[in-house]
């Protein structure tokens, strides 16, 4: 019911998602924005990122895939509009834990901006959360610790909506919350981009919703059931891609309250 | 008859299109050329952007999408060698309108080079055209005044071809004709990439065209009649990409014609 | 047989794929790695090029087909990295010969890492070579001297495997032997971004097999193998790259042996 409503006002509302991302998944980041009935807009130039957020954005998405220093600026200087103006900001930690000026970038996000919800696998999480972990560069490497209680105390200490993504993601909130995602179907971890484009729902969702945990669970759970419905027509990648797509945009809001498999 | 014959020459002289175009769009943009039958090439950097031009080009693309200062750089220097060797340049004006930057940027190309078409959105082209108009983010917005009177008195003033894409595209050229492509078909509006797509056409059909305003006539005409047979097919967003650039690959010169809906 | 066995070892090794990539196919190249089973990462800050290639890397994928001198300092950091840790490092030489900075960035890169598979078409082949040639943008031009020939003495000049791809592969070792692949389909040749997926395959199966033109037919007859495949359901550009990447996917060790055209 609450999924319904809030996917319905994305669609009424169309808001304006403000990307700074990786050149791998933009595309799709846009896309996926597109066609869930929102308004995608990537500006990374230092000169301008601010200003768009500032002037237009609904909600900020932060994606370090392929950072660079100066794509971290105007990350931050975006970052502080956000904050400044009180609209929601995702950080997709793609790749938090690989390599030292990563983990350095990331840490110098969290350290300037506040990060309204932070995104990535049970690695990433697992290394900004300070746990003794190393990402194999963007995908997930296994974490011993249960990834509940990761997320639970980094969303305590951060302050923000802590999201594993995984075969269940987990969604923790700062009051000590701890929710569970289980829609979603294995094809989306043998195509590049599944990762971010679910970064980019997130923050469309955060858009709407001033409920972070609640637009997350949203957010998840309606890009993973029409995972779901488009693997009912082919698990294989490239049709299933173009399938995703296309149960985005007939997503029904009737159903996915029905088909949600939230567990808290 | 006359767009047939374009189209055909397209596919006979394969024109080399030279981009300097935005991160999101610009596989995109490269698909459209190539399945067209010419050949795309993307070269940004300084030092080779004017010489790229100079020696291959049989039009200059340029989109100010994900532009920076140093994007614009090159885009001046490989304009001015396309201005030297008189081969069109076709301006995208990407969320012109929507921050000071973009505006500057704009203007900055406007004020150094010759762009022999310009592109964009009815709140694009009416923010360049100086109306008080803003343009959110990448996405058009209403415009209260007559379009095709903005279009005019833009391409009577910038001595250019000036292309207002929409539910029906508006074409203006320098002596104060005025054009309009009906065709095309609502999903274009619902999927990333089509604007930035049809601009890439333009240039495609202005390398084979001297006749600019015929050109992108004849651009927007066969991109859009290809849009609609796709459309019949699905028009669901995921598979009706693909199935437009099927629907390109295949498009029959003898039908273009008959199903372009041109009005002057 | 052997290449069965190859395309076996990717799949279970999942080995990681550093690339140092253009922009406009990044996400085929990407998109290709992960679907082989393999897991592809894109890092190109010079601060962690360099760390990313020694931790992970199986291997490490360099294209230069939107070159800056930035990302060519990336490339020769990466590219170090790789030569100390003895993993193969590919050059895909997408758009030698088109311009003179393009050359001598090609030139700066041989100048300083070891390059182990030189890959382009023929006439950015011929023009690393030292050919008098001219590529026009990043197509292909005729080259009038026999293919196999410069292969063989740029392979045993360079000490590299050269790979000249085209309706008929040619690959040289430095040893002096020369190889055909003859699997593939006219369809590659009118879509985008197949040229750049052959590269990231072949690092893909150079980084689990230690014979390096062996790792390059292996992996080129696999996605030409797939192509063929996907060629059957559909030869439309858009419809065709859908079913590449599920034909990919599909791909049975146990066919490829059976179906590989190769001579030597």
């Amino acid at each position: 019911m609450k999924i319904a409503a809030i996917l319905k006002r994305v669609r009424a509302e169309k808001p304006l998602v403000h990307h700074i991302t990786n050149w791998v998944t933009i595309y799709d980041c846009a896309a996926v924005v597109k066609i869930f009935g929102a308004s995608p807009v990537m500006a990374h130039a230092l000169e301008e990122a601010g200003e768009m957020t500032r002037l237009f954005a609904g909600a900020l998405v932060l994606n370090i895939g392929t950072l660079t220093r100066e794509l971290v600026d105007a990350m931050i200087e975006a970052g502080g509009e956000a904050n400044g103006k009180n609209i929601p900001v995702v950080l997709d930690a793609c790749g938090a834990g690989a390599t030292a000026f990563r983990n350095l970038e990331t840490r110098r996000i969290l350290d300037n901006i506040r990060v309204d919800i932070l995104k990535g696998n049970s690695s990433e999480i697992a290394s900004i959360a300070g746990e003794n972990i190393v990402t194999r560069g963007v995908d997930a490497t296994s974490v011993e610790k249960d990834l509940a209680t990761i997320a639970k105390h980094l969303a305590a200490e951060s302050r923000a909506v802590v999201v594993i993504t995984g075969s269940e993601d987990i969604i923790a909130n700062p009051q000590g919350e701890v929710f569970r995602v289980a829609n979603g179907h294995p094809v989306m971890g043998q195509i590049v981009g599944t990762g971010c484009m679910a970064a980019s729902v997130i923050g469309t969702f955060a858009a709407v919703e001033k409920n972070l945990a609640l637009a997350a669970i949203a957010g998840l759970a309606c890009f993973e059931i029409a995972a779901e419905k488009a693997a009912r027509t082919t698990a294989l990648p490239g049709s299933w891609k173009t399938a995703l797509f296309d149960c985005i945009a007939t997503l029904d809001p009737d159903e996915v309250d029905g088909l949600a498999r939230i567990q808290s």
